[in-house]
């Protein structure tokens, strides 16, 4: 690890997560102040400032995902008022890496940060990687919540076989459910079918039924009306691609099938786990950075 | 399979459990007529009628767990109005094989039934087993819902390795969890450390710490306060064991540590398996008795 | 961990097993000496003395499984002399523990022993429940050399659900196996089921075919020519019940079907993990006799 | 399935593997007929012709990876004598799809052969995907032969996280080893993290021992003297990767640690999915070509 130990961190804005964050860091022993975070405590000792102050006092500021909204307002939920991405606080952020997500469009609203100090955590590989489990996990609360039996032993689909499905199908397996996936490519194929499941292409889908509970993956429209008809007519259907979805629910509506839209799970289903994922991005991006 | 394709089950009384019961056998092709589901539904073709004609319809009677509640009235919850063990229902079910839970509570809340005809399905080694994996996904789902992070790479503790302790160590090391699992008996402790768990003695419990989420299955006062205070600081504490249970919750509340008393999972969160469960184990009764 | 820092352990015969079983308590700190390793050696600093000395040497004496061979020779193949149970031998471990396999053989063939300091290592359940991870491990070792393909998705019968049963089937399915398992208990199917395996009774063996292989547990006459004919007729055939095993290996003959009997496994394919068991066992034993 | 019911195959050259080819197609009701096996049979009816007549008698062609050896020899272990890659011949597949391994090499020692009808199954990546499945099976059978120990609780490194990177750190698991894997790139440490395996990074390796067994997949020198001497004192060493490899099996043998090479292991382990591997493949790229 090359990070210094010298090495202070501001948590400014967000939401749980990036509470954890600040505690997470707090907890490897370095020096760590919040700003935004009026109305909401873990119950320990991190200092909360305003957000210029935090800032001042620290050597690497962590912003949220997006840093920014409506302009040039902070993404803070938790606190009491809004904070603006001002000169005090650009001056107090002067000089000092700048960690977020979505850094172009907090470039845009706030055009006098310098960008080669702006660091976007969101567009890092790792990340994706780990939020993956976490999204699993969200979609299979989700899953035991709503469903009436176990999810051992019931007919799964997970539709696309990217860094989501590849989590929620072992998780999956790994409950004992009997589990399909469908991909495109024949390579995806043979990995399907290799670890254990059912592999079945994308574009056959209306082809097979009887599943209970179906989770779709790729972000463009697959499960619409004459996919739903024929698959998913006894099934729970949970769409986890982001927006806009693969889900025709209009459809699902009218068809009488249980239907969800769930976005942004890790900060919802595990924001301590989603808050160490970033801390961890971070360290890995200091510590690159510094080589 | 030698049960008659004659054969017509009446199910009377009971939750939304006996419902899936009555639509599974329904869905084998029987004959059900179910009794004392006046404000439910499943949305199908099921017919409810008043509990004696529902059993004067059938040669089977299926009852709930517990069958009869404060005397002679039967367990049923949906039901508009009392419905009592009468001499009319008595007359109905004359001669029928009736299968219920907790047979002896309803021979003595009405004696004028054959005993030799009565048959309890909560007695069957093979319903309490699958009964441990519909408990092990409702502890889960708590886990899921009370813990900010994921179960993936959380540290776990399931105290007790009989049917319940077996199916959840194994769904949390399918969900990428870190697994200890206490027990007493030297040829558990090897079952554990065999199938890839850490293993640790019950009366040590106390010497271990760390842990994000503990299960206890333990029907006696396994974690008392001095227990708690050392393994439990940071984790919440899901009680799985039956009545008197094994967690002091007045300590848990005194030490500030989050503990959650679960009972009667399989009929709260799988009332579908749970009903399948019911289903598939009258059958391996019947199945016998007829041999 | 109560056994005394002082203890002082002679392994006295036996084979390549028993020899890690002296590596491991050397490695654990403990003084060994060993007696009757003419002729092999693990390339370590234990000393070879002849028995008696050994014995002489030590306060707690290892013997083999069996102790005893031909009346009071030693089980000792690994030396170049026959040792016999003789009254400097019985001097020498006099008023000293000894642990050994098949006491009862020991005590018949040597009488003058004092039958309260013999243990019995081999009547442990703890020690059955490792070994049955090594006779799995010899087993898939087998089908590995001999199947022509892939222990990845082939169609594998596992006969009978005790402790080998339980982990050769899990292994199976850790290699991504199509795992069928027979038993004949109601409770044994429906662990079978939930643990992700297709379940039939071992009376129906013969409505089944297809499978590439086939692992017989039980030790009695499962798969006489009938049950083969009908169930292995592409498959190879490993019986790992002890004698008289479960298959009609004439039969199989006359049918042109591979069938092996496999026997002793632990001590073949994993000496070092079996001599690890033996000392573990060992260990336990101590430790239960000393509280 | 776009492949016509008329096609007929010629297998012609090769190992045991083609013959498993062979005997697949014949086993999916198409017309086979092979050439170059004169001295080895899988006891079926598939007919050998001498090479010619077989190309003549078929649609479609299929020959061994590589084809020809030695110029323009067929590469056929099992023909008696040699087969050239004549007139006759080029004359017998003239207008036929040929399905080989390793194309440019037979297209130069062939260069009358139509290249557009020339496919090369051996660069399609779902190849490579289930090969790596025989592959780590032929690993795991070395290790079960070499080891004296059981896998299952063995300390295992899995040097890169490719795909028999993969496939093998999920059967040792499987086994219940304790499963190391090191990678390079950030992503793959995460992915190896979260699918319960210790990650660590390739360059970091000899900071790291107690191994049992090590697998190195990278072909490229990653075991030199320095990092055997640190990370595989008491281990035995596969390696996997192909030529070069990346141990150096002289500084092995000062050192005295156990290493073998483990080349093709696809056709010696498991000749029989090997073959099935080569018809899936080649039968994908049939109905790709025919859409």
């Amino acid at each position: 690890m090359s990070i210094s130990k010298y090495s202070t961190f501001a948590v400014i804005g967000g939401d749980k997560r990036q509470l954890y964050t600040a505690k997470s860091i707090a907890d490897d022993g370095y020096c760590v102040t919040i700003g935004g975070f009026d109305s909401v405590s873990l119950n320990n000792s991190l200092k909360n400032e305003d957000a210029a102050t935090a800032a001042l006092n620290s050597s690497i500021i962590i912003l949220p995902l997006p840093a920014v909204k409506n302009g040039n307002i902070l993404n803070a939920p938790f606190s009491d008022e809004f904070i603006y991405f001002d000169d005090r606080l650009i001056n107090a952020v002067a000089g000092k890496k700048i960690f977020c997500g979505m850094k172009n469009k907090l470039l845009s609203a706030v055009p006098a940060l310098d960008k080669d100090l702006v660091y976007d955590y969101l567009e890092r590989e790792e990340l994706a990687v780990q939020n993956a489990v976490a999204t699993a996990e969200g979609a299979l609360e989700i899953a035991m919540r709503q469903y009436d039996g176990t999810v051992n032993h019931s007919r799964c689909l997970v539709c696309g076989y990217g860094r989501i499905g590849k989590v929620l199908s072992q998780m999956l397996k790994g409950l004992g459910a009997d589990v399909t996936v469908s991909a495109r490519k024949k390579s995806d194929l043979a990995w399907i079918s290799l670890s254990g499941y059912r592999a079945i292409h994308t574009d056959d889908l209306k082809e097979y039924s009887g599943f209970d509970l179906i989770f779709n993956t790729i972000p463009s429209m697959i499960f619409d009306s004459v996919v739903l008809a024929h698959t998913a007519v006894d099934a729970i259907v949970i769409d986890l691609a982001s927006l806009p979805g693969g889900v025709d629910f209009a459809a699902a509506r009218r068809l009488g099938i249980t239907a969800f839209q769930a976005l942004s799970l890790p900060g919802k289903a595990a924001p301590k786990t989603a808050g160490e994922i970033i801390k961890n991005t971070i360290y890995n991006m200091l510590e690159e950075d510094n080589r």
